[in-house]
């Protein structure tokens, strides 16, 4: 198994191979390298070899970051020319946290960038710097309305960070009961998937992950996580003036330019306030827990304690997934790049 | 059954009777009559005898608006001077309307003013003017974070509002299960709660409404509507300097001045937008349903239905909350106020 060195080196150099700068290239990285050391497998170093094919296919812009325009003194309309999605997001993010120290909030809406990857990367870095920050992304069409049978909502997630004393609250999550990467990790196993996640390509019910790669993922929490998911997509929308429903196309397949929204609120937190947050959590740590062997967590809390485990540790990388990078490298085998990066 | 009319007519004077002005008691009673003529009951006319004991007790101030104080261009820190939720919200919400007319985003963070309400009043109201409306309030610790036995979390309700012609979508939702208004409805027939709702005073889960009274409701969708919950609950906390868990007094007694926080974000959509969203909705509403007998519904569809069909009906109100409104507006039978109100 590569070690994390070994993996950013590789990767760092597949990407610059393909046209990324140093700087954007590293910026990728440390997303997905991120999602990679919480467990976030699906959001982790699998999505490289698709972002690099994206770039050899002409849908993503290895140089493009993105061109704003603020839409009143809080607002930034940005239009990610197709560019990659933290590089285009993080040039966005940079902008209204200055302006909201400011005017006290601001907000940036992007339509035409990449994957946004795992937003808790996003809201860890603003929350970081003592600023709130709420963050929603649009997929392609997965899920279905709850009592539909069609995919006709993206997975929608949201991202809170709120600073706090030693380290931010930075929670993300779907709007969908599972992610698709889920129901292909079964598929891919030949594993049966459990009631209630999934519809097949008719609408009907299915314990088959075969059959429900092609049909529809259920929103969580019934009703109610149908609402925020439809809600999410609206809102999205209406500032990004990106596409929606099934005229979305994400970054699934490495042959179309992703045409979804995104839209990042930052806010300036008042005087004292990340004290009061991190009394707060604490006292929820360490509340009375149903199961005595399992205390009550807050979000994020095994994501931090996976990432201080793997990090010294070598990444379980599925071997096609490493071969790949090494061969975008142009590498036929483990190679270090020297430097101080 | 009293009329809309006789029920506006008496609680107009009941209000009136308890010092508030005539342009605010009209407010007050717009937001609950809406709620009562969704089929909100919870949220409806029954909160009326509650908000006139609290002026009666000084923790609600009649006369009060909310002291409002810019923090930067765009973000509106309010101190509620323990005034009436929607007219204190109302003020806080028409400034930063206009004030993102020009900066494209603005929002109010409201400390220490009563109950909101039901969110989706506020929500309809921003958007039918052709604004997108984020709204979030804090309730008193009532909701068990996931895997854990205390009721450490309110019921942090959020809001979404966005154009659309002919109407536009509006959505508001607890992140608890259930609402205590529900659990207590349960007690007052006797009837047991189902598995899952609640757990009693010791965190054991029960079916008992009465034991789950002094309990704990649990978060809708698991572990993510926990994460929700808590999320919601420290952004409206750091913005608004307001109470935090167990400190939060709501408006479920007439004895505590209530210091839970509210935040409302108000965002200048893209233009067109509005046609997209319509024509989205119609397209859910036109999707394939699992049963033939029930379409796919947007989130208020139903609500607005409801209203549809009541607002020419009398008013099923429980006896005793038209008794006590009667009481309050010192009449001892249905008494029409005449006038162009």
């Amino acid at each position: 198994m590569p070690s994390v060195e070994e993996i950013r080196s590789a990767s760092l150099a597949a990407l610059m191979r393909a046209g990324v700068s140093r700087e954007d290239a590293e910026t990728q990285l440390s997303l997905l390298m991120e999602a990679e050391l919480r467990g976030i497998a699906s959001h982790g170093m699998l999505r490289l070899p698709r972002v690099i094919d994206r770039i050899a296919n002409g849908v993503t812009s290895p140089v493009a970051k993105g061109r704003g325009e603020w839409r009143g003194e809080a607002l930034l309309d940005v239009d990610g020319e197709q560019g990659l999605g933290p590089v285009v997001a993080s040039r966005a993010l940079d902008l209204i946290c200055e302006r909201a120290r400011r005017t006290g909030i601001a907000a940036a809406a992007i339509r035409n960038c990449d994957h946004l990857g795992m937003l808790a990367w996003y809201a860890e870095q603003v929350a970081g710097k003592g600023q709130v920050l709420i963050a929603f992304t649009v997929s392609e069409a997965l899920v279905h309305p709850w009592g539909g049978r069609q995919a006709l909502l993206g997975t929608n997630p949201i991202a809170i960070g709120v600073p706090a004393e030693p380290a931010p609250f930075v929670f993300d999550m779907a709007t969908s009961l599972v992610s698709m990467g889920k129901i292909h990790d079964h598929a891919n196993r030949g594993a049966a998937i459990p009631e209630g996640w999934a519809l097949d390509a008719d609408g009907n019910a299915t314990t088959d992950a075969t059959a429900a790669k092609s049909g529809a993922i259920a929103p969580f929490g019934g009703a109610k996580g149908y609402a925020l998911g439809l809600a999410f997509e609206l809102l999205v929308t209406s500032l990004a003036a990106s596409a929606i429903g099934r005229d979305v196309r994400g970054t699934l397949d490495a042959t179309h330019p992703c045409n979804k929204g995104d839209l990042f609120i930052v806010l300036e937190p008042a005087h004292g306030a990340s004290h009061v947050v991190a009394g707060f959590m604490d006292e929820i740590r360490q509340s009375s827990p149903i199961d005595p062997d399992a205390p009550v967590r807050i979000p994020g809390d095994r994501a931090q304690s996976t990432r201080a485990r793997r990090i010294d540790q070598d990444i379980a990388l599925p071997g096609e997934v490493w071969q790949r990078i090494l061969t975008l490298a142009g590498q036929t085998r483990p190679y270090v790049v020297q430097g101080d990066f």
